[in-house]
């Protein structure tokens, strides 16, 4: 991994792409709204008490500047997952690695299909990152990242970015199986992204505390699992209770969804409900539930953007 | 029926009593906001392309202040049920019947607990209407109203009113089976109310426009006729069908509750939504997105009620 790009200069995209670049690899990161302030000033991460500052960081403005890389970390909104057909190409070389740090299902399936499946990793990112100015990423608590292959158990490349990672102080594992480890996430994601919009714009304890939505947020869990059994996946009954337990602890923390639909920025519709929703139905999961909070996501999300 | 009083004096209240009244009834109006304007300007309706003037209007801001009464018309919104403790018992005399024309289920029980079963009648409201200023009320369209008896096929008691409103020029008929009218109203307003809002605020026409919303309100009224099913009610299947075909005709009609949600009134939530769920599901039926539209509603309710 001698050159890295990073597409998607959100809070996750500088955080995973800036700690490598502190730990001394050439990163070269694809901006838009934040180009000329981390030129100017480079990039910031607030992590465990102390500021990594990345300075000269290596941002630009077009893909095609950056020219061909060893790895490609995709970290755009998966609702922008078209603009990678123009912006992928130029970075691609003939052993260049990609992984999507991207929610829900798909990504590594869109990646696969046009550049090919042996290239392409995914990661699972529980971890709380916030922009807070341009080219300014704070990085609360610990957090976890797993890394995996798609469809393939990991390689000599997953551990070595793994340790990469581990090594820059980012807490990172290398997964067996990816597929399951992201309906681990949905499990979760689901329920909780979902309600937070479609409750109105609820925080999780806010979820947690009303008796009606509690209810509504395990039996989501439990389709999501039905879904995930149904297409071979193990995950234990108990996961969900576990997961609703672990919640608790949470407190007033506001999933992404939510602080999307606050902002008015598009929601991951597709890649959180939509696609573990045709799968699962697929497979012959029961998903009337989700189903429903799908489709009025999906109309939350039109009305919306469109205010 | 010599002596009438109206509880709430909001469009619905204020249109059926004062029909009554231009008819040449003696009717009470219990109000509160329009008290004044109404004591002083009389109350006005326009329906038809005419205005109907009742001068002077008995207007009443309180229950003792009228009396015991032989029809009481109860237009509250379910909301308020407990206000009723206070505000009926005034009007009651020994052979005073009680007529509900409020939404959902539960409201003939409410009277029929606490006044006796014998008094009470019901009445659907198909009509649209709506407060357009203080004891302004205006009334769109034809629309069509139904009454029956609590309980039991309807005797003198009903007719007699039936052909008061009738005589008065609100289209008015006697149904034989109240609670079979209570669930083919709820067939239409579970989905289309409760989505109007879900769906983070849009109009008849816009769900069924949108491709996922119209199968998710197919799908509840599938819910709702199994309830009704399960409670021994007879509506064919093409009912469900019908409803969808009718409300193309409809267009951006909002309906009741998404107003209520606009102007941050509470939303009818049990009536139209928690009450036919728990008598559908103590049937036996399976209503999990009824369930998970009443829990979100429930809480979107507190949130805008709260704002």
């Amino acid at each position: 991994m001698q050159k890295i790009a990073v597409i998607g200069s959100g809070a996750v995209g500088c955080y995973y792409g800036g700690m490598l670049a502190a730990a001394g690899r050439e990163v070269h990161f694809l901006m838009r709204s934040d180009l000329a302030v981390v030129r100017e000033n480079g990039l910031k991460i607030e992590t465990g008490g102390r500021l990594v500052h990345i300075q000269p960081a290596f941002a630009h403005g077009c893909a095609e500047e950056i020219g061909a890389c060893d790895l490609v970390i995709i970290a755009i909104k998966t609702t922008a997952n078209d603009a990678l057909e123009k912006l992928l190409p130029p970075l691609l070389g003939p052993g260049t690695t990609l992984i999507t740090l991207q929610n829900g299902l798909g990504n590594e399936e869109f990646l696969a299909a046009r550049w090919g499946a042996d290239r392409v990793l995914g990661a699972l990112c529980y971890i709380c990152l916030n922009r807070v100015a341009p080219g300014v990423i704070a990085h609360y608590g610990e957090g976890s990242t797993s890394i995996g292959e798609f469809g393939r158990a990991p390689g000599p490349r997953a551990r070595a970015l793994a340790e990469a990672w581990a090594s820059a102080g980012v807490g990172t594992s290398v997964v067996e199986n990816l597929i399951n480890e992201r309906w681990r996430k949905l499990v979760w994601n689901i329920p909780f992204n979902g309600l937070s919009v479609a409750a109105g714009g609820v925080a999780v304890d806010e979820i947690l505390a009303d008796a009606g939505l509690r209810i509504v947020a395990r039996e989501l869990m439990g389709e999501v699992l039905q879904a995930a059994h149904g297409l071979g996946e193990e995950i234990p009954e108990s996961y969900a209770d576990f997961q609703i337990a672990r919640s608790w602890e949470i407190g007033a923390y506001k999933p992404s969804s939510l602080i999307d639909w606050e902002l008015r920025r598009p929601l991951e519709v597709e890649a959180i409900w939509g696609e573990p929703w045709r799968r699962g139905v697929a497979a012959g999961a029961t998903m009337d539930r989700l189903e429903m909070l799908y489709r009025l996501l999906h109309r939350i999300d039109l009305k919306n953007k469109r205010l």
